[in-house]
């Protein structure tokens, strides 16, 4: 096993940003795994991303990706560039043997994510996807309640992922809002995490009906765009939107679970709730991601004159990745779940095993998200059978 | 216009509790309105009606509905027996040119709420269908803040109603759990009072896609039953449950807006979670019926340094009814939803106008349930105006 | 035992309503005691008077409580007059041998207070004081839980009573903020109801140190006064404060236990925030009035991943009270507490046992009232022992 | 202005990396100000130490700290071992021309932390105190609402720190349980704390009065120490516990506000509750760390029918330090509040002033925690003016 996994990133907005972090701090907090070395930061801007690589810590900065990918002190290739990049990097960068961490969705299509997931099982190299939202200490938590039966069999799994920054009609046209680069809208940005979180915790779908809506039709063009913000003039050229605003569906899972999902950008007041509940037979768990660092979880056996839910804050040392951190009751924040994340990875490396998630998720993801828009399209129950490969 | 309004009531359980709970109150904490008579309350089980009777307050006993009916010292029918008996009784006390107030669902299907409609309204009395939480002040501010515009355009509506009495496998077959009585099982019970608040609040519903289930599909029969409580032998005969568990369904309403809906009895630590939230262009609110006296109000013009929901404590005079109970902070119950309902009714019968909601909501209502268990039954989306009268 | 105890009642204002409310409900919703009859209300303003007397369902009406006392036909005297009117009256009604359910506080001094009792107890009579939140079934949880030892050695009790209703520094000069008729402000009004509640479920106070402080020292003397509103001119003549707005302490309990209190009418948001938090060895409690059916419940024997505080919705049938109510997950609201307390009456004097609480429990917090105040004007820690009798 | 502050640190544990990851932090997140270098890091055990810095990413390792102080390329002493060791450092580091980032409890006494304070105000350096809650953006954002008038006049201060991590009475006696080593128990662990932000947020102190307690006199000696964590036999011997369990008082402010405050490692459940509200004429605040990305905010002269307590999530860029972190909705944890802290300490290093809060607030700090221990030994108030120096 080596001691250091040299890392070449490709992108360098939001995502970037958490990433670098992560591996920044996880040879000081959980230094139990390889350290990833910072080697190269790639983006087509070069004054951007000689700014970037210098502020978030990397050795070196390239603009073309396939310089990068072909580099020979590189061995891992990180993705988090917009969504449409994805597949040409991730299938160059299995061909040239180099692992693989892509952000999600994994791709803007099924088709597509497949072809990525056999190029990597053929070049076996490591693969993961980037759905950090299982890697929160009560996420985990809830995982294991389940795994050790202690909330019986599971009847309902509700989701939502409700944010509400593009409200103003006259928020411009970003890239997130057009299909050829996004390849949809709330629903492959906010419900894959969503779908993802309950095969996770639920398993897999079986048949799902949903239905997507797009309440702003068209938007002004973005005259300036910084990272994650945009500005447009309300009175100037005007583009059509061609992403869902909000989707939601309705799901049967194949233990007989029965599921509702929702994901928008048109919910006021929330700037990014990302919430679950699961009901089962001996038990419940609810989680939102404004207060991640707490579970609430009930027990039906519990004496019956003190019955509740508990809000177990999950800070404890009992609690997964949580001895890295700090004293209990001292919280963390979103970007943590990026860097339990990374530990996965370096640990799946040294083990010489595949990262979870890994590609297979983002492909079971993808044949979701596929069938919801199939649904909304034909307005049917699309059974998940259909994508069957 | 009367001082007083003669009362028989029909049905002695639950409702009938809660009912006669509201005669007596209203002339103490609302006396603005003609006085209900508790004249007399009417069951089968004479022994049981009589005392109920006498503890409820009530001056006279029946044990055949027809005979109170005929009565000619009685004004209003209060019908709040099983769901199967609505109908013969509404039809003919209608006959009679009795006012009705009759619990809901209005009726078993819709067919027979249209013919309730037509014969109070060809009778010309006053109707009424118990909608009470309509009546809880938070959801009249909810109803106030979406008619004076401030919350704006409406784009979601989602609503939840979860219980979780049946959990155990070995309760038992209950009448609320046999279709021929109960119509449905959490869809009618539960998910009617979700469409009829998604309806008041939001609008008229333009389509929905289903889906219901039951989980446990046998349940010991039941040996005892006492009011709400029941036994049953966990090794005796067994019958078949026949009406829903659990059921969801999505809808989009005539005004563009989005709704989700959820109702089931499986619903683990939920001892009665009445539950919606609506987003809207300007603002959200959200309401938990277990907190009946908080709403949750969000406004998106609110200076950006202080954005966030409010809990507003709907206690002080400035709300809808308050005035007539105690000082600000301090809470009323599920009860008072119930006095509520019967001052709209007594106050339309002053003013010689419906009360609302009417058999005319109830019928709505009920095209709404119909849809969805048709949806659930055809897998597929079901437009109203299939069922058009 | 007789099946009725004749009720007179001096008063019909907020506590007159809240009384007359539970012996109207008595014997339809908890009929295993005494009904109590409605006979006499009285008051000295006879227009007013005889309309409360109408409304609230009293048989006849007095206007002075001399006439009233002397009624053959009166078993109980319910005194929610003035606190300044509760001494004279309780003595005359104890010396004509009539039961005494007097409100808080007893009286506006510890030896007034104390020489109460002791007619009461001379003339053998059963005395009640109105101290209701003892009776929210959540708070009757918190005992149950302290009685068998589910929380172990109490170390901490912090109590707060916050209200708001008087921070306008235009709000007028009403009675309650003038002590010759109120005896104190904030203490006695808001903080009596803490120190019972401490009482209750901590046990006997040791010794105290207070402050207090009166933000607003002058009001516009108020020129109109309804119930419990008023009007007064900002611009016309002012009146001096001579009660407290704000009073706070710190406590030894007798069994080593630390508390805290505080209550004021001066916290802004608060509309009537009766709190109080108690820390045990194995476990803990926390209680919000304005969330009245909810307790929240830790035990640290809990397994070590899933700790946390359970929000108990005290409406099950297994807590205090509730079966006489709706089904789990309906809640009540304030009023309820005040009908338990006089279930609580109803009962004892068909055991023919003394209430709880009663007069010696008045005395009590009269005590600890007076060793507060002692204590703010003196500056100084005041020992419960100061007030041996 | 140089681009670089070389830090020697002194300690290593729980605030020693808390400081470390802030100083690897500020480079990436808020680039700025100028970039802490960590040059050398100190610790009298040399195989810890040596682990510590090499984890943490120090350039080299002390074990004497006086050598430390002496080195030419040591711009800045960060002080974080055991209290009973701030005040030899600081003054060595003083007297060496260095700045001074120091922990809190700044010593043992008023009178030690004065000498410190003299000393660094003789030297001419910058110093500062490691009262980390006062970067909390939602600590914040209740300063600026208070500074701008927002709230009107303060009336109330209510502050709590709660902890349950020694109720086992077995829990062996650690150094933080000694006097001689930590000056006192939870009073100055973590009443310091909120001392401290009640200054920040209200002003300065008038007078106190305050009780402490040691509910558990004695404790197994410690076996074994590592960190944060450890172990001892509860068969074996014991040693006498010589601080405080819990520490309550109750203040006024020169302003005319009045204060509670209570500290206690004996509040089962509670993890870490670092809660304040502050009650002013135009509105409240309302904080606790465990939710550190929250604050509620009141105003009552918000529209009368939808008065409530906001939760405002403080993570929109509108937020102070947010811009650096992540999208709104992406909370942040514990360790960004010292990040923000050194940011400050760097930002007053280039603009030549001092960094807030500094000595002089460790000075004040320390006067009312005296103020509160004679205040309990001798049971009396006590006027900050007996601490005038």
């Amino acid at each position: 096993m080596n001691d250091f996994v040299n890392v070449g990133m490709i992108g360098y907005k939001f995502m970037g940003k958490a990433h670098s972090n992560a591996y920044r701090a996880l040879p000081m907090f959980l230094p139990d795994v390889p350290k990833p070395r910072m080697t190269a930061i790639c983006g087509r801007d070069e004054q951007a991303v000689r700014a970037a690589g210098q502020q978030f810590g990397w050795d070196s900065v390239e603009t073309d990706w396939r310089a990068l990918i072909a580099r020979s002190d590189i061995d891992l290739v990180d993705i988090n560039a917009p969504s449409d990049a994805h597949k040409e990097i991730a299938l160059a960068a299995a061909a040239a043997g180099k692992h693989i961490f892509c952000e999600k969705p994994l791709a803007l299509n099924l088709s597509d994510s497949r072809e990525m997931l056999a190029a990597a099982q053929q070049a076996g190299v490591k693969h993961m996807v980037g759905f950090n939202y299982r890697f929160a200490p009560a996420v985990r938590l809830a995982k294991k309640l389940i795994e050790e039966g202690r909330l019986g069999r599971i009847y309902h799994f509700r989701g939502l992922f409700l944010q509400d920054w593009i409200m103003d009609p006259d928020f411009p046209l970003v890239w997130r809002l057009r299909k050829e680069v996004a390849g949809s809208g709330s629903l492959g940005d906010l419900g894959a995490h969503t779908i993802d979180l309950a095969r996770y915790l639920v398993g897999e779908f079986d048949e799902v009906v949903g239905m997507t809506e797009t309440f702003i039709k068209e938007r002004p063009m973005p005259t300036e765009m910084t990272g994650l913000t945009a500005k447009g003039s309300a009175d100037g050229p005007r583009g059509e939107v061609t992403v869902d605003d909000a989707a939601m569906f309705m799901a049967r899972f194949d233990n007989g679970a029965l599921g509702t999902f929702e994901a928008t950008r048109f919910a006021n007041g929330h700037r990014s709730t990302n919430f679950f509940e699961i009901n089962g037979s001996k038990g419940s768990v609810r989680f939102d991601f404004e207060r991640m660092n707490e579970l609430e979880v009930y027990f039906s056996d519990d004496a019956e004159d003190v019955q509740g839910f508990r809000r177990v804050l999950a800070t404890d040392a009992a609690h997964d990745y949580m001895h890295a951190w700090w004293p209990a009751g001292h919280t963390i924040g979103y970007e943590h779940t990026v860097t339990h994340e990374v530990h996965e990875l370096m640990r799946a490396i040294a083990e010489d095993r595949q990262p979870v998630p890994n590609f297979s998720d983002g492909v079971k993801c993808q044949a979701v998200l596929e069938a919801v828009e199939r649904s909304a399209a034909e307005k049917r129950w699309v059974s998940l059978r259909e994508f069957d490969s």
